[in-house]
C-alpha cells in the first residue's frame, strides 16, 4: 500500500466531464489499495476569467485581494472533484490551503511554502478518505490567503509529497512526459524514461513548461520521486529522480529552445568598478528578470555588455538602459527581439569533453551564427537568430543521437 | 462617528460596474467619518452558475462539498469590492467566513451562526480600513466551510452588527424598502417609514422577500436597528426597529400574499389520540415544512384535517399522505394547488377588535370565498382561490386605508 500524491493541471480538469474522468482514475488507485492525496488546479480558462473580472475593476489590482480572487479557481475544482468521487461511492474530503495548513510567507502572488502541518490530511487519510487539496494556494502567518504564482500547483503537490513522506508524486499533465525535444519540431523525439532533478531544473529554467522550477527544487531537496505523465493516456511518463549511474552514460538528454527572450547590447561601456551594478540596478528595481549576461574581456578600458530579458520586458528595459547609457557615457544601446536560445542538457557532459565543440560544429554546418554562449556544468545554451530555431533543434537532436529509433523507421 | 454594518445583495453587486458603484457609496460614508463593515452577496447569477456546475457532476451533490463550492461566490465579490475601494484610494480588507471568525454549527447548507470573534474585524477597523466580509458563509468547529442558506447574507450582516454592537445595520437591496403591499399590484402602495421586528417577522414568514426571517430574529434578539433601503437610489428606506408607541396607533401595516402554497385535505379522519402525529410524521421525516394546519372540531369521532405545504413539495406530500390515509382508514385525500394565502399584519390588531371581521367582510364583498383561516396576535391569514389574489390584496389595502394619498391623487 503506497501513499501517492497526484496533481492534475488545468487542462486535465477543464470541464465537469474531465473532472469525472479524473475522479474515476483516482478511484482505480484506491481500488489497488493506495492512499491518495490529489492536488488540483483551476479549470482551464477560469484563471483568465478571474483576471478579466479583476481588470474590469482596475488595471492595477491590490495583490492581497487578487490572491483572494484567484484562490476561488482551485476551490471550485476541489469541491467538484470531491463531489464526483463521492457520487461514485468513495469517500473524499476537499481541503483549501488554510485547511490543509499550507503555511507560506507573505509575498502575495508568489508566496513560498514555509511548512505544512499534515495533521488534518493524515486524519482524513486515516478515515479512508481521498483527500483533494487546492493547489496554488496557502495561508500566511496572519491568516491571509496567498497564492504561489503560475505553476504553483506543481509546488503544492511536491511539497505535500515531501511533508507526507509519500512514496511517489505523480504530475498529470497534457503531455506524455519529458521529451528529448519538442515533438512538434522533432517528429522522432523520444520520451525520456527518467531524468535527474538537475537536468529537469535546467529544462524548466530554459523554458520547458512541463514542471514548474520551484517544484523541482523542492523535489530535489527532499528527494521526492516525480512521475510526469499524461492524464489523457495510460502510458508511463518520465520519472524525475535523483541522479544515478545509468544517467551518466547518456551524454545529452535533450534539446530545448526558448523564443521568448530578447537581447540588449550596450556598446562601448567604460570598464570601471561598479559599472555593472549601475546598469542593472534600475532594471532589477523594475522587477525585470535578466537571464544571460555576457561581458567580454575589456580592451583599452572599453567593453561591450550584452544580456537577455523576456520579450515582454524588452521595451521597458531598452528605455531604462538608454537612460543609464547616457549617464555612463556608453556609445549606444542595441536591441534585438528576433533571437532564440537553443540549449542542450545532460548529466553526461560533466565527464565528457567535446560536447560543446560538437554543438558549435553542428550549428556551423547549418550556417547558423551563434551570438551568445552560456554554459553550466550540465547545459550549453546558444543564442541564435530566431528563424533558425527549428533547424537548430533538429540538427542538434540528430547530431547527439537523441531520436527514437522506432519512430525513425 | 458611527459604526455601520451594510449588506449589499446579489443584484446590487451584479456586475463589476455595480461593484464599483457600491464601493463609491461606501466611501461616502467613510468621508463622513463612519466606520464601515460591508457584507456582500455573490454576484447575481453566479450562485446559479455554480449550482449548474455541481449538477453536471451529480444531481445529489455532497452537502459539505456543495458549501465549499457555493462559498466561492461571495469570495469573488469581496475581493473585487476591496480591489475597487483600494483603487479609489481608501484602505480595505476582505475577510472570508473563517477569517472573520463566523462560527456556525455543522449543518451544511443551512448552518446557524453560533458566535463571532470580532478580534480580526476590530483590528482592521482600528487601522482605518473598510472591512468587506463574505456573506452567507461561516466555519464549523472542525474548520469546515459552511453556508447559511438562501438569504444568509442578511443574517451575516445582522449577526455582525450585533457582535460589533454597531449603531446601525443597513440592508441594501433592489427595492426601496418595505411597502404596505406589493407595488406591482397596488399602484399606490406606501413605503413604510418604520416597522416593528414582530411585524417584519410575520411579513418574512408570509413570503415577503425583503429580509430573511433569521436575520430579523437576530435583530430582534439583540435589538439591532435595521435600515432596509435601495442600493440604486438615495431614498430613505424602512427602519425595522423595536416596537414603539407610534406603531401601535396603526391598525394594519401591510397586506401580503403568497402564491407558493398548496393545500392537502384528508377527509373523514377517525379522531383518536395520536392520529395527527401518525399523519405528519412521514411528512416531517421527508424534510417537508408544513405551514397552516387546521382541524375542525370533531363530529361523531370523525374530522377533516387540512394543511398547506409549498407547491414544490405538493406531489411528494400527496403520495406520503395517501399511504397514511389508507392505514388510518380515512375516506380520501384531496389536493388543491390553485390557492393563495393573503394576510394582513399590524401591531395595532392586538388592542383593536373588529380587524378580522373587517377583513372577512371585505373579501366577502368581492365574492371571494375563504377556505382556511389562521391568526396570530398581529396577523390574519386567509387562504383563497389563487385567481382572486390581486383583487383581494387591492381590496384589503383600500379597506384598511393603507395607500399613499399622494399617489392616489
Amino acid at each position: 500500500m503506497a501513499l501517492i500524491v497526484q496533481k492534475y493541471g488545468g487542462t486535465s480538469v477543464g470541464s465537469t466531464e474531465k473532472i469525472k474522468n479524473v475522479a474515476g482514475r483516482v478511484i482505480e488507485y484506491c481500488e489497488k489499495g493506495d492512499m491518495l492525496v490529489v492536488v488540483l488546479s483551476a479549470m482551464a480558462g477560469q484563471t483568465d476569467d478571474l483576471i478579466r473580472l479583476s481588470k474590469e475593476i482596475t488595471e492595477t489590482p491590490d495583490p492581497r485581494e487578487l490572491d483572494v480572487l484567484m484562490a476561488t479557481g482551485e476551490q471550485i475544482t476541489i469541491s467538484l472533484f470531491a463531489t464526483a468521487v463521492k457520487s461514485m461511492g468513495y469517500d473524499c474530503c476537499s481541503l483549501l490551503g488554510f485547511q490543509a495548513a499550507i503555511h507560506t510567507d507573505e509575498i502575495y502572488g508568489k508566496a513560498r511554502i514555509r511548512k505544512i502541518d499534515t495533521d488534518r490530511i493524515l486524519k482524513e487519510l486515516d478515515e479512508d478518505r481521498i483527500v483533494a487539496v487546492a493547489g496554488f494556494q496557502g495561508i500566511d502567518e496572519s491568516g491571509n490567503i496567498t497564492t504561489l504564482g503560475r505553476g504553483g500547483s506543481d509546488t503544492t503537490a511536491v511539497a505535500l509529497a515531501a511533508a507526507l513522506k509519500a512514496n511517489l508524486c505523480e504530475i498529470f499533465t497534457d503531455v506524455d512526459g519529458v521529451f528529448s525535444a519538442d515533438p512538434n519540431i522533432c517528429t522522432h523525439a523520444k520520451k525520456l524514461e527518467q531524468i535527474s532533478y538537475e537536468e529537469m531544473l535546467e529544462l524548466s529554467s530554459l523554458g520547458a513548461k512541463v514542471l514548474d522550477i520551484r517544484s523541482v527544487e523542492f523535489a530535489k531537496k527532499f528527494n521526492v520521486p516525480i512521475h510526469v505523465r499524461s492524464s489523457f493516456t495510460r502510458n508511463e511518463g518520465t520519472m524525475v529522480v535523483a541522479e544515478n549511474k545509468e544517467m551518466e552514460k547518456v551524454l545529452v538528454s535533450g534539446v530545448v529552445f526558448d523564443k521568448n527572450e530578447a537581447r540588449v547590447t550596450i556598446v562601448k561601456v567604460p570598464d570601471r568598478p561598479g559599472i555593472a551594478s549601475k546598469i542593472f540596478n534600475p532594471v532589477f528595481k523594475a522587477g525585470i528578470v535578466v537571464d544571460m549576461i555576457i561581458q567580454n574581456t575589456s580592451a583599452e578600458g572599453i567593453t561591450d555588455l550584452t544580456f537577455t530579458v523576456t520579450k515582454a520586458n524588452f521595451d521597458e528595459t531598452m528605455k531604462l538602459v538608454r537612460e543609464v547609457a547616457k549617464e555612463i557615457d556608453a556609445e549606444k544601446v542595441l536591441g534585438d527581439q528576433n533571437i532564440s536560445k537553443v540549449s542542450i542538457i545532460g548529466l553526461g557532459m560533466r565527464n565528457h569533453a567535446g560536447v560543446a565543440s560538437k554543438m558549435f560544429e553542428t550549428l556551423s554546418k547549418e550556417n547558423i551564427n551563434i551570438s551568445m554562449i552560456s554554459t553550466s556544468e550540465i547545459k550549453i545554451s546558444c543564442v541564435i537568430e530566431e528563424k533558425y530555431t527549428e533547424l537548430a533543434v533538429r540538427a542538434l537532436h540528430e547530431a547527439f543521437g537523441l531520436g527514437d529509433e522506432k519512430k525513425q523507421n
